[in-house]
């Protein structure tokens, strides 16, 4: 199956997504939140972080190390500070949760945290902190994985890519954002380079000595290596702490591979940190200044060659805007989802073939 | 005057630079703080926020443009949320009033920040974090600097290389600590390489019109470039904008140049974030995960021709610990601090070659 040439409703994949989730034996309301949150992914074109993990959430579900619970358990709530612990529930409604106790934290005393343990998987980091911004609040979300870097001169990986995301408000027409995983590149860039035979650049990856390669098949078999080396290590292995050392939860190999055995449980700690800018300064006058900085990036002078210079957040607005409802999946994401509804019973091909859902 | 073979006695540099500091009208315990602070980057190995500082300190405080305040003046005050105007204090001392406002609201409300406006330099980031860590609070302190760095594909530096510190709390010799600028290098490295005829490698620096360039002479008539390119100018972005944009204060090129006329203030903005870690887990749970962690570095395997992996904050660890009490200053710049007290009465030299201060 293809999404042909303008991709697929992106509300038609939505519903089949959520009904794959609500035929493993999620809340209907719930599914839809998460399907959602994957689909909003494939709509930025961060495949990555879409559709394409259907399969592997509904083999855990069904394998019993993702559970069908419509969010976590508050273990600690002491003024701005809440602990969620996950109990392993699917890391969007975790995430979800941790946001709206943070926000509504945050308002009563300027600024809060949510920490959360044994957390599964949530998507893009982005979309949450992106959630606290358009409530008024600088969203400041962070996660840990399972060890994939090493430490600068160090042959084991010690620290994962973990991802940071911030985002503040702004009254413009998108919000300054980012959203990085502290590796120099993510492994999928590294397999891609392997499956057409190039090399990698220095400082991509090391092999499984620790030296640095420009072979990704080494790579593959050895470690990725932090952003701008000793600094994203150091601000990874921080993230690690912080994540899991405020919730009590999981850090470094404590945390599961994501794609291992479906049966143990991912467990990793997640960060969620609320800044609400009215506490500090009067009413819209942040939103507007952040306008007045995304508007210094548009008019900034351009490098030979360059005919856009983009704020931080700006190509994903571009791409949500320009997609519209329609969403672009690869073939094989598109065949492991319908394959993943077969299983369930779920017809994903007529959902998404129904006369609304093709242009 | 050269500080010798092992320097002088960092003891008598800091009664050295507060009696400077003292003679040019700041009252003496100020004085004594911004001298410890300062002559503390010395002992470290980070001259570049050293007493280096003290000349260009000293020109400013006689131009009116650094003021004789203890501190600044709390325009803001609600539960978590605190803003200072630092009305153009030094920075050391800000920085200080900030941490105790910081840690003193955290305790109450398990986080809280304080931002600041119109502030002077500060020196190290790194110093006052490690303040809040002292105490039992996650300390993230971050400033932003005059525009540095172009966004990815343009040709006018946009935003400072803002650094940001982390330091948590830990019950092992040292605790996590980064502290970083968020430019690829800091501009003295492109300095020394320019002196010594060298290039410097693609990625550091770009040239006048945008382009990237490996001629340090062309980086410094341009621009210095970002930290893992886009994700480094992302954050050094929102940095600059949660600096300025929670104090009220300035954003971008309303930061002056450090080192521009002595005479205009340099109001950079700040931002001091203390997360009370026991308001979330049980009283010394935190700071035993942060020695477990740190255990975990140094226990790493080794690439390679690798003698000690470090984790982040054990090389500033391990080089006040190998200092004790002296401290190698570069013979220029013991010069630049003979001469600053020679013009305000204070015979630096005498003070440094007493007999205590000498080995």
């Amino acid at each position: 199956m293809s999404s042909g040439g303008d991709g697929v409703s992106g509300a038609a994949l939505v519903e089949a997504v959520a009904a794959i989730f609500a035929a493993a034996g999620i809340a209907p309301a719930d599914a839809a939140l998460v399907a959602e949150d994957l689909v909003a992914a494939d709509v930025e074109g961060v495949a990555s972080h879409g559709v394409n993990l259907v399969p592997m959430y509904v083999d855990r579900i069904r394998a019993g190390s993702v559970s069908k619970a419509s969010g976590g358990e508050i273990v600690s709530d002491r003024d701005a500070a809440v602990v969620i612990d996950a109990r392993d529930a699917l890391g969007q409604l975790t995430a979800r949760q941790a946001v709206a106790l943070a926000v509504d934290r945050a308002r009563r005393h300027g600024l809060a945290a949510a920490s959360v343990r044994n957390a599964f998987h949530f998507g893009t980091a982005g979309r949450y902190a992106r959630m606290m911004a358009d409530q008024g609040c600088v969203g400041v979300v962070m996660s840990n994985t399972r060890p994939l870097m090493p430490a600068p001169g160090g042959a084991e990986p010690l620290t994962g890519n973990n991802p940071i995301a911030i985002v503040a408000p702004s009254d413009a027409a998108f919000s300054p954002e980012i959203d990085m995983a502290l590796s120099a590149v993510a492994m999928g860039r590294i397999r891609n380079a392997a499956a057409s035979g190039q090399s990698i650049p220095a400082g991509w990856a090391a092999d499984q000595s620790g030296a640095a390669t420009t072979d990704p098949k080494a790579a593959i078999a050895g470690m990725l290596l932090p952003a701008a080396g000793p600094k994203g290590f150091g601000l990874a292995f921080l993230v690690d702490l912080l994540c899991g050392g405020l919730s009590d939860g999981a850090i470094g190999a404590e945390v599961a591979p994501l794609y291992g055995d479906p049966v143990r449980p991912y467990r990793c700690a997640q960060l969620f940190l609320a800044i609400d800018v009215g506490h500090f300064v009067a009413p819209g006058a942040f939103a507007a200044r952040a306008r007045t900085e995304l508007d210094r990036v548009a008019a900034s002078r351009r490098a030979p060659g360059v005919d856009r210079v983009y704020a931080p957040g700006e190509l994903a607005f571009a791409a949500r805007r320009e997609a519209g409802d329609r969403c672009r999946v690869a073939p094989a994401a598109l065949n492991a989802l319908v394959e993943a509804g077969r299983v369930l019973g779920v017809d994903v091909q007529s959902m998404l073939s129904s006369p609304r859902s093709i242009t």
